[in-house]
């Protein structure tokens, strides 16, 4: 991955901050005549949306895309399609609410970048959190909409599977739920727990990490590469470039430390749809290349550090001094990064097919 | 990444299998008048090399690196330098003996990329494991000994903390025991357990997994980038590239989602050294940005899945059957990956290194 | 080169149909720190617009360049200046008159790229060229314009050297004169000679060629690599990117092939200011590095096949039919090629300029 | 391109010296089940060799191509194929006769890198020229002999069209000649004359410039992409980063200057097989995207600098002297540059040809 471009074949390059007039991204390498509008990126827009329950930052944005470029309307059937061209996608800043920043401009947040940034560049943008805004993964999730309608046969999916020391009862999960509560969480009665948990750390003004889980169902064998290409590590790097996310795992994961190799070597039958696994600890992916069979990626998201507990801190001139973080913040970040795994996970499987598809061309 | 080759400024190419006549790699953009000969390279090679302990595969390899191009003697004082071109090294295969691949040409190994290489490719290298034989990490191993030479202020070492079940006590921890046993691991005494523990896995024939711990002290605040360039991006991707790797953490890793926001945000004081961090939760990266604090990276490897126990399988024609593998193999391969992890760490800092000096300039 | 994208440490990713609601670019890796607003763009946009002569097309565009990111006021100073993050341009598209493209819709205009989209992609954007419309360049010299802020030292000047078979008295050559004809002619001769001569074309339908040639002065030695990422190579790549062009040269180019060695070969003396050259016949390139010297760089403009004069061509369908290309067309788009060219360089320096201080540090 | 590595999707990555113990390649991204032998790649080096006629260098090199991995005999035929994995090749250095350099070695030669490179890296290697040495074009004709294994059904050719100011009479093309005469030149008349010409040249020590053109036929229309992929621009950038090359020109190249757009755009009618252009001005590519006509390339070649006349120039010291280039060297360097930008044409296209089958898909 280089700066703010991902992809080899098919690749996103984004930017823009919450600050600024506009975020947003350039699809490339996209292939021609896929039917594509705003209505196809806008639902996974809405609901990556903050501000839908008291969970998330009340930062109100539309998020409206807009086309800019790449696409026409088909000579034949008049359906707006891809051209093969760049894909230019527009996202205006709306609430740019004017707001104090002296608090802020002169101090290092701990566990923010303020620190990191000024040593890398020698200042940074204090206002909205610059490039590390959780608002550039919107174009993420519009760049993952896209890359959804490459693949149709393949359903992306994601789930908040942890929140803080709680896990969900994995025996109860519902795919269905997870669009019923706003922690998108597949276990009813977990998601009635998280409910009260995070009201208590929300009113407390403190935060709490997540773990999330994003599940492809109807990959085909043989995307990825065995060493460097591995898909595995294609999804890890995308999974880590999101805010917050300090872990990544495929299939069994760190619990595959613990197993033995009887344990953890899926075995193969046969079945009437053809090879068939007795287990998926592999997560989907063999030796770098996918199985067939489900590609299951989680990743852990660390609570974000604006709390309003005061932390002791420095500032740009080197002074001891304590911070506290006011304003719109989500107490537990990790819910907004279930459909930003989901877009990274997208753009993942497509940029690995279409790769495939160029080197052995089936 | 892309296929073979990995990093932007400071590239590696790597090519071989363990049936051919040699391995080797390609490290690009690689500074020049840096003081290099096989003699820098050796003494890595030598740690990675397997046999060495009855722990081990007892293929025996003497791995002797060769310098094929990119360097000459300083005109003024003889010793041997990088000269800024692509540095060539090769690796001569000795140890082939002759082996009866009959029962694995056919069936696909359950745990192995057998069944996804031939899913991919439509058929497969199955002298030695071809791409995804251990061997290639030898080549790792010999670029990581180049890139510690660009930045020699930086040390990077790794150690195995947990195999299977078991963790180390972290209380005890001695860089100084970690080449003392053949684990690499830093806790006298629970190597002294492992040496049992491991000898009942091989004895009956089994394997089991492990986790290792790769800590980069003296990084230089700033290394890195914000986005899709992240430190731990990158190096999640590099640890993943590893064979056998199924999750990597940084910092606290997959126990922050366990953490408040409080615990978390490492708090900042300052010293007479400058800014000085109270904890290290961030693993040493904030926004994708290094602190200037020591870099830990994690990363959990599964059991090899080369075990006496028979398991079910399909053969290529699509039959059911079970095989059961032969020969020399790992009952632990996390304790080989420590050199591995160690050398994809240099790697990934000396590429941010070099990244980082060509925007900013210092 | 890779799709829409250009550069390697200074990259450019463009995006946009003339027929669409906008233009844009994004500039990634740009060093932090550098002042810079519209006012610094806008001139060289202003310098490339359409429509100032009759020499021209007619399209009336503002482009107004808007930065929508990677910009902030300095925290000491209030300059605005570049954070590191990527620029984001934009510019919108104004002049869309309302146009009849029945009679190009399904005809492949001979010269033009119509045929070899629609073998590609299986369909064109037929409206305004898609993405071979010259306004793309529009871009391109948006962030040339960056790329002359990171090295100001820097001087790129471009000048038309040829219209048809007629070249210029290289003698009469004064920059200044440049600005002071509608066809970046340094030669105020040629330049009259020019307008009665362009104007025959203009009025007879017409179109012709013609020949560029960009000038760097101040470009420090030792820009550039020896083998694949020669200096020439990306010029001769970035110069070749640009519409209409057909060929590329550096320094004596194609003449080079009528030298022999004695006359080729430039001479070497001492000054005051250091080493000097008696010549420049290789450009201020050799082996793919920057000499210190101005580097020359000339490119071949074939002219645009929008003509009155009806071509023999074929339909989508087939059919063996006739075309003549109305509207507002450039009967010389060479001369638009000149501020494109310069960016085109500007960027190419920048990009080697980045990438010499990653791998050798000054 | 990136330093010494070349292409997206079929990416070739060379090393070596003239001077060290071996030169080699890796090529990545080949599609698997390709049949590939050092016999399908030893013929175009043999092509390339030097020592051949008394027209080029009189160095011995046997340039054996050792095939060090990426290969397997088939499961089923036996006959040895690509795998998919990167196919590593080596080519020794037998003829490094010991030489006494102390005459370049503190100078600059007029005309040679030598200048640059010291710029640059701060020293260079003069032992034979370091990275500019023409040996390098060895590995790249080696893997432009996998690239046409890629496109069986496309024919790459190459021949010398201009020695000096003497252009071949391209109404006498005979393809069949140029293997016939030490010039690769089409034209059996005027290789009579360069017999003479050249013989003419080299007993006075001196050297001449020439230009070659590479044709490529049977190119499927659709390869390329619009803007900064266009096939021209990857086949000016492959062509300009053949040492020595000073221009790059396609179809009718910088006589398109000279044209009106009625003689330039070529027509078109249909046939029995297609599509059919009435000419080929545009050397088969417009808007960057492969026509199906011949793909016509031609590039000039500087004359060497290597010449027994002495030459003013200044040493490491900045001291003013003088310099003449004893050993052997080629009057013509152009002649032996004919194969290695056939083999350049092959990769370029091969790599297109692999990108459009992963956009497009056919």
């Amino acid at each position: 991955m280089s700066f703010n471009m991902f992809g080899q074949s098919f690749r996103v390059t984004t930017f823009g901050e919450s600050h600024g007039p506009a975020i947003g991204c350039v699809v490339d390498g996209c292939p021609p005549r896929i039917a594509l509008s705003e209505r196809d990126i806008q639902p996974f827009l809405d609901r990556r949306r903050p501000g839908q329950s008291r969970f998330t930052t009340q930062r109100q944005e539309p998020d409206a895309v807009k086309i800019l470029s790449g696409v026409m309307p088909h000579p034949e059937s008049g359906v707006q399609v891809t051209t093969g061209a760049p894909i230019g996608l527009l996202i205006d800043n709306v609430d740019q609410r004017s707001k104090d920043y002296s608090d802020i401009k002169d101090k290092f947040r701990p566990g923010h970048a303020d620190f990191t940034y000024e040593a890398k560049y020698g200042l940074r943008d204090y206002r909205g959190g610059g490039r590390s805004s959780a608002r550039e993964t919107a174009t993420r999730v519009a760049a993952g909409a896209i890359a959804r309608k490459i693949m149709p046969e393949v359903t992306v999916r994601g789930a908040l599977v942890q929140m803080g020391p709680h896990r969900i009862d994995r025996s109860k999960w519902d795919w269905d739920e997870v669009a019923r509560n706003p922690f998108f969480c597949p276990d009813k009665d977990s998601a009635a727990f998280f409910e009260d948990y995070l009201d208590g750390i929300r009113k407390k003004g403190s935060s709490i990490g997540a773990v999330i889980e994003i599940v492809a169902d109807g990959v085909p064998a043989g995307l990825g590469a065995p060493i460097y290409a591995k898909l595995d590590a294609d999804l890890a790097s995308a999974m880590m470039s999101i805010n917050a996310v300090k872990g990544v795992e495929i299939g069994a994961g760190f619990g595959a430390a613990e197993l033995s190799g009887e344990e953890n070597a899926d075995e193969i039958r046969m079945s009437n749809q053809g090879p068939k696994f007795l287990s998926n600890h592999a997560g989907g992916i063999l030796g770098g290349i996918s199985t067939g069979q489900p590609v299951v990626v989680r990743f852990a998201v660390k609570p974000t550090s604006s709390i309003l507990t005061p932390r002791r801190t420095i500032d740009r001139g080197g002074q001891e001094t304590e911070i506290m973080t006011k304003g719109r913040h989500d107490p537990c970040v990790g819910i907004r990064a279930v459909p930003v795994g989901e877009a990274m996970m997208a753009c993942v499987l497509a940029d690995h097919f279409l790769r495939h598809r160029g080197q052995v061309g089936r």
